[in-house]
């Protein structure tokens, strides 16, 4: 007498814990050295020192009961203002603290955003490939998730498959770029053209279709724009995550920007702060809030990642292998020899490799590698994809 | 196009922060000293100095990816382990790291493990006075609320209320002691009694009826046993938060434990997992799960509690109110003179005295006030509760 649905998620956990798990217990048996695990995104780039010196600084300077209380629901003033200041300064927008609400991350941003939008029968559509997680949020919303097939091989949209998933349930469409698991980062020119369906479809339907901009890698990008989606798009919910950035991923910080301009902004606001409510939302975590307040406008420096990125892309395209352009994130996401990602997963465990079979992203044929990991795990586990594309 | 429960929930905010965020601007414009704020639950007692000490020392002896980075979902093995101890260490328990679960504060843990309870139809039984978020939590894992009258005037439990409120359906009962808003701290004798009545009626049923143990104020009782409930009732499940004991409200921290004792328990604790998942947690705050396995062990000092609560239960008897016997939390649940709290509500604020009353506790003849306020706050409030009663 349980609920069968909670259990049977609870019991097919995410993959990609279960597989880089396995990898540590092989980590702990045969030696750290010997296991090369692509599997978890976990950032690699140490915290920024200015972190450290906030948190020291908070403690030192601010009284301990203002420190740890509550804050309001959606967030502490100052945090939000100070999130809203680095947004205008970078995007030359007018946003303003009251159009943000700050979150544990970006899944709690995602699930609160989710149950906002669900109306009833509502349809929330995603572009393979795609984090697993968007499932159980959309689902546990009581929405459906749709989902489009991948852009092979350029993994930017195929809108004609957009289009047919396109229906007057459609409540809104997930934008993930840098994208998690391809690596890909959409163009300027592809969100207008994805902008301009959904503005025709809106019309047609006659209510807004609402993207979800799913934005934790916005800022590791190697040297391409990465638009600000509401810029272009006024109907547009971004939900941001400071694991990344601020390589700050255990720690749960980030938040939810809704535009005033958007269609009933207000409404869907309080329906924001109404599904935040729901999850068992009560504050972020009010250090990591002043945290933010002073820390809002770093950026990451994505030298060492660039450096992983080079190497295992030059790599592996030079022996053979297929990869989607990886202009964004810190993800590889690679054409399994073969076509049959779990098969060649299998393979690469025997030679203790560890990666992300595709099929869970909505992406059977490809899997995805993480390069977050120290350069010298890059280069020895080159030889080993040598011998995988040679068998 | 919005979800419409979504809008409601977070339209009708939780009264008790928008009578609170009233009581600030109060303070604002005419002097905090002139303002009587008894509403919001957010503790006065200073952090224990260890707390800070724990993150500074955390912040040099660790590595900072160590410190920042994802845990496990069910949290970290070392942070289980520390809760384990210090439990089995004051209970006599066996329990093991297994059983726990890393939650950001009792709310999501409640919410998780409604979502872990909500077979199809399930019905989950609270006792009033009760804390209003259960509703939405509940409703919101697709189960039904059932609201058992209060016992009035002990605030114990109501059994026969109880047996009514029991049918097939029944999934759990939420057992809230100490109590918030009554401040009441359920008896051994009151908690075996209805260990005996749930038993009797699971056998008739034929499946379990789970005991869902709200505990965020075990630590705060003055001079009364808090029984532990799975050592009473092994079918319990424990929400717990260090909100209170060591006044991090902020911060989301606690836990979920499903006793192995507990039937089916495995499947229950992967419920949990699922449940957790749903509602977007990835795990909770790293740092602060180090800080709870360096601190998992320390208990606060309550001398300025008691001294509050009985300034304030004293004055208050004095004049002729009627107050439930506040034996733990920091609540005095008090009778409205004329049995209209709402009314009653409205007459304070004329005085700058701001209460909550008890309409969406369940109760609405009785108002609740927050005693974790300045002594000198309750001591200047006194004669204003003096002029209401006379009025």
């Amino acid at each position: 007498m349980i609920n069968e649905l909670a259990y049977a998620l609870g019991d097919n956990g995410c993959c990609i814990r279960e597989i880089a798990e396995f990898g540590a217990k092989r980590a702990a048996e045969i030696g750290k050295d010997k296991v090369f695990n692509f599997t978890i995104g976990n950032p690699s780039l140490p915290t920024p020192p200015e972190v450290a010196d906030a948190v020291k600084a908070i403690l030192e300077d601010t009284d301990n009961l203002a420190i740890h209380s509550y804050t309001p629901a959606v967030g502490d003033g100052a945090c939000r203002q100070a999130i809203a200041d680095d947004l205008n300064h970078r995007f030359g927008t007018h946003i303003s603290a009251d159009e943000l609400y700050i979150t544990c991350g970006a899944s709690p941003a995602l699930a609160a955003t989710f149950h906002a939008l669900a109306f009833p029968n509502a349809e929330i559509v995603t572009i393979a490939p795609f984090f697993m997680e968007y499932r159980p949020f959309v689902e546990s919303a009581g929405a459906k998730l749709v989902v489009v097939p991948a852009d092979i091989p350029d993994f930017q949209i195929n809108f004609e498959a957009v289009e047919q998933a396109l229906n007057p349930n459609t409540a809104a469409i997930i934008v993930n770029s840098p994208n998690n698991p391809s690596g890909t980062v959409y163009t300027r020119q592809t969100l207008e053209k994805l902008a301009d369906l959904l503005r025709r479809k809106a019309e047609e339907y006659g209510h807004p279709i609402y993207i979800v901009a799913d934005e934790p890698y916005r800022e590791l990008a190697y040297g391409v724009e990465v638009p600000f989606v509401p810029t272009i798009y006024k109907d547009t919910v971004v939900c941001y995550s400071y694991s990344k950035s601020l390589t700050l991923p255990g720690e749960r910080i980030g938040y939810i920007y809704v535009p005033k301009a958007a269609t009933d902004s207000k409404a869907l606001y309080t329906a924001v702060c109404g599904g935040s409510r729901a999850i068992g939302h009560i504050c972020a975590p009010s250090l990591w809030q002043k945290v933010i307040t002073r820390c809002a406008h770093l950026r990451p420096d994505l030298t060492e990642y660039d450096r992983n990125r080079t190497l295992l892309y030059e790599g592996l395209t030079q022996m053979g292998y297929t990869v989607a352009k990886p202009d964004g994130a810190f993800y590889l996401f690679v054409q399994a020899p073969g076509g049959d990602s779990v098969a060649f997963a299998r393979k690469a465990m025997e030679l203790d490799l560890f990666i992300v079979p595709g099929d869970d992203f909505g992406c059977p044929e490809y899997f995805r590698m993480c390069y977050c990991v120290s350069h010298e795990t890059i280069e020895k586990s080159l030889p080993l994809f040598r011998k995988l594309i040679e068998a």
